[in-house]
């Protein structure tokens, strides 16, 4: 089923390399038919476009948007500040990229994410903004699900079968673990 | 204007003194015409519960479920993984209180609240709830509502008139500040 | 000697990959002939398994039930809330896999365990859980043993033995630190 | 009931100043006629009463050892190194205490419990001890009973009544919060 | 000596509230003659004035804004994004109101200070702004000063004497504490 | 153009191996053509070379100094009371340096740069320092032309086009995020 | 008896405002009979007398010197790297002071006692200073007669007595607790 | 020259796994020609020797001993609270080792050294230990010279030609930093 031809939801993020994490979000909309429109909209490097982002999400119909930033991440409730939309935030983990070059000394990794989350948490009285853990843009993603099946109750099926494949997939999982053991069953695993 | 007859959001907390923090929930859907059910929910001391609650609130018809916790907060977790309602957690600082008797030691606070912030985010990928700043029940409110205009379109418009509110109310203050000077202004205030 | 043909220890854990974590709590009950029954309850996943294993353990007369979960560790204290049967928390950090796939991001580690450690610890008044170190799930399953060797003294005099076993390992070794020197001592264990 | 002549549990805590936490403990103890030994021992003070104690705790055949203490809490490790007997250690939070004079510096608090929590719970491998949460010495004594019941049954049955009265209290608390509302409830309780 | 007949500096902070923190910048810059705007600038509850300050700011020439904000400081950063003047950033810590109304849930403290330090320091390449410690707002203004003295020889000689002025300060009360020794010293000061 | 003969800008840091870092503010100063002379000035190793360095960093008429350190980050605010030129602190993480010897044990991280950057912020008041994110050196030499900014309205133009530059980066990036979509466009990127 | 006509130990501060916790240093040197000098030497406001106070400490003899700081505490570390005499650290928590004036902002405190903590102890390989624990003033004393211990064997059997009055003061204590039981102790002590 | 024909120091670790962070004293105290005795002595594997330990470095006269240990890091103070020779603590950072095996899950790093710090520092009034950083061996022999210096004066002289030789290497370097230019040196150091 196609909920709407029309996207209805906005995924953002600071950073083009921020896109590392933020998919996860992506690839789970995606699994569940529900169309989405991607950008970049970078609080600190694009501020005239928070505002500009915020009316083309109002007059795109977006029912929410999942924001995702690292570091001072204001771009979650600096969006939220512009929209009555819901804004999911998504702290990012500024993490050490093997592959970055030694001069790119930005990749060093600080604070373990503490200091995305506490930037999206905090906000002041009046101007919320909600947050998953660091780095589960999936999570944010099935949240989405949770807001937008209020509207659309073909969405609670899938959400209710969703959960059910996830029990069934524990199950199956210990059934095994509990017939060869805990050792064993590590030692194959991480072998 | 009246939304429903019937509530539109539960509102669940771990215990009685926890209402203390919640309050300000209330007031705000309260202020805004928006129903809603009070209950206490213990993860901890009414497991039994969290699955009927869960059941009771769909049955309920609850678009959103607002529930604080403080210290281990696994009731907004919890909740979330028996329904497909969104849960937004509100971690809730236990703090030092003036009142209690000498012996009730639990009322010392520690770890400021961090405890209770990632108790609530940090849930396995597949099992999403979302978190507002420590203690900031009302934003919990404000952020159901912006989930409730995606179906009550007069509640956008009234959502817009809070944030013009607000702005004014910065706009009148700012005036203030700026005419009689920053110290002169603080003195006034703090005096 | 062989203390019981049922299990008397029930290990859970809230996913397949903790098991890395968990054996190391297997491998000792395992070396002590301590029997234990293993299984993936997952708090999330899998609420409605939290009464059904309580009962399940009460009815095997499980003494001692040792879990382990990682980030917002609910396990540990939502089974403790479920049972009378003492439970010990083990806090899982969720650590950095090399081998998982690019896009499998929950899988960066953030908070560095504490997160796991304070979702277990900092349970109400009322109702207890008690947690190792963040993944000394060998000392869960050592602390097991004192439990049961209340009512086997045959443990007694294993786990006597095993603290004099520990204790003629450190003496062997601090005669070599002390006869190479530390230097030497520890460019060989390093090289 | 009474379960035994001799004391079952020993209580034992690094200063008279912990004595304000830890009678959270013993009133619990007392209430279930748990009989228990409360002692003074100090790690840093008395380190020669370690091995003492240890030795008069197996002679006691004391079941459970419940010590706490604040700041480098050492001494619920280190008895755990002398005995087999199982260590529940609380951590203790230092606090501001109003009345310590003023030259008394020893009484600002700082670090949250954090220090005392990590130096109870990250024992090396081989030597373990578990914490309940920071100034929980009632969930500490709750814990004992609940190791003790593997060999009273009857303690069984008290620790389930002690669970429903828990669980009636909080349903009797949600019934008036239901039916008063939020935010009347809490205007009553914290007026 | 006046430096400019039109302010030189800008101070804004996030709320009224933070009046308290701020004033300790506009009594240093009062007392050194630097003439300075004061204005009230939320980044969440009056996102469009960020780019007007800014522009306002750049017509008045101001050469230096000092910026406060509590919780998520976003305001620091964001007006920092819009303009190529100088930002000094003063972290806020939100601290315990005596007088709040005790449904004034907002005012209980949380994280020391931690969350508006990151928030503000914590800033991607390419988009600087920088951080006096937590409530130092006095630092911000003499650095301020430092950054003015550029310009203004004139205030080089002043910082150099109010150097020398703390150096004095410093001295007469070492001379003080080491005439009367410490112990009495401290008595007098804290009787 | 030119902005002088003599270099505007002294850059220092605690040790050779900060370079690793501190070549961030090089590249940026050397790409505005901003002269800087380099230093290793050790708060602890060469002490007396604090007031030297702060004496001749008048005397070449510095209008800037960006101090690097890591750990126990002391050199940033000793210059800083040295001198009434504005000092711009670089709070650096100690990483684990892969080709270290397995001896040099200094080279193992800790604290995650929180060290740092407080040793370098929570200066007492009187006695200004501010510091940008860890390891943000860039930002410090973006920083410093924004001060610079203030004597060179050449300056002023290339920071704006500097802004516009990181726009335009912004916008071509986001421009391909969404025609590929995120989930093909992170695949891309991450290969 | 009495040590040396002159001092043997310099005790500084970086503020006068230190003496309420450095007191408890020179209170436990006095009943020692141990001459020291008080001063206060500021590494921000003075730090001329950084060099000049270890020339002065050199050529007084003392034998250790004890230094106190709050914040960014570089006095221990400062004047580390100046002498060849070991130097023993306070890291002083900077704490709300009810008396100070409304406007005194740099009185609320920030980081519990982590900043001061991380500023003494993480010095670069080479330049040592140690720590004692926050606050924890009169332990530098004892650790300080420890050191002098060496050279004047007299003060090895006072020290032997301190501890033996320690120890007897902790027996006479918990013979009254286990006497009384913990609850009517803590009671007594506390009501 | 030899300072004495017997060992002066004793330096103890908990673990043999210490002695690589622990050999950085030793290859300072061997090239200091200070003879040190090098032990393994577990707090917790090994309790009974704590006491036989103190007593035996009191018969060997050591003037100082050097206590690393790791995690709950009780041995520095453990053995401080035991004798009155004082006792420098060495916090060790448990690292992952690479070369560990997949089940030797105590070897995942957990709270950066913060645990171990804290276990070492806060130690309560009356018995004082001191610590360096987190890993900083080689600081803990240096201090530990300066302690010997009062008794040994060849030792400061040899202390002062290391601050002295220190001194150099860093002007040496810091010229080649000067002429190559900040972008080049670190270009060639880091290739």
């Amino acid at each position: 089923m196609v909920y709407s031809k029309k996207p209805l939801v906005g995924i953002i993020m600071g950073s083009s390399s921020d896109s590392r994490i933020m998919q996860g979000a992506s690839e789970i909309l995606d699994q569940f038919n529900i169309k989405h429109e991607d950008q970049i909209v970078s609080a600190h490097r694009t501020p005239a476009r928070l505002s500009e982002y915020a009316k083309h999400a109002e007059n795109m119909g977006f029912k929410v948007i999942i924001a995702g930033a690292g570091g001072a991440a204001h771009l979650p409730g600096m969006i939220a500040s512009h929209t009555i939309i819901p804004v999911i935030g998504v702290p990012i983990l500024v993490y050490n990229d093997k592959n970055a070059k030694k001069s790119d000394t930005s990749k060093f990794s600080a604070f373990g994410g503490l200091d995305s989350l506490l930037s999206i948490t905090e906000m002041p009285s009046g101007s919320p903004v909600v947050s998953v853990g660091v780095n589960k843009s999936a999570n944010a993603a099935i949240y989405t699900m949770k807001i937008l099946a209020n509207e659309f109750p073909d969405l609670q099926k899938k959400l209710k079968i969703h959960k059910s494949d996830q029990h069934d997939s524990v199950i199956k999982e210990s059934d095994q673990l509990k017939k060869q053991g805990l050792s064993k069953f590590a030692q194959n695993k991480f072998k």
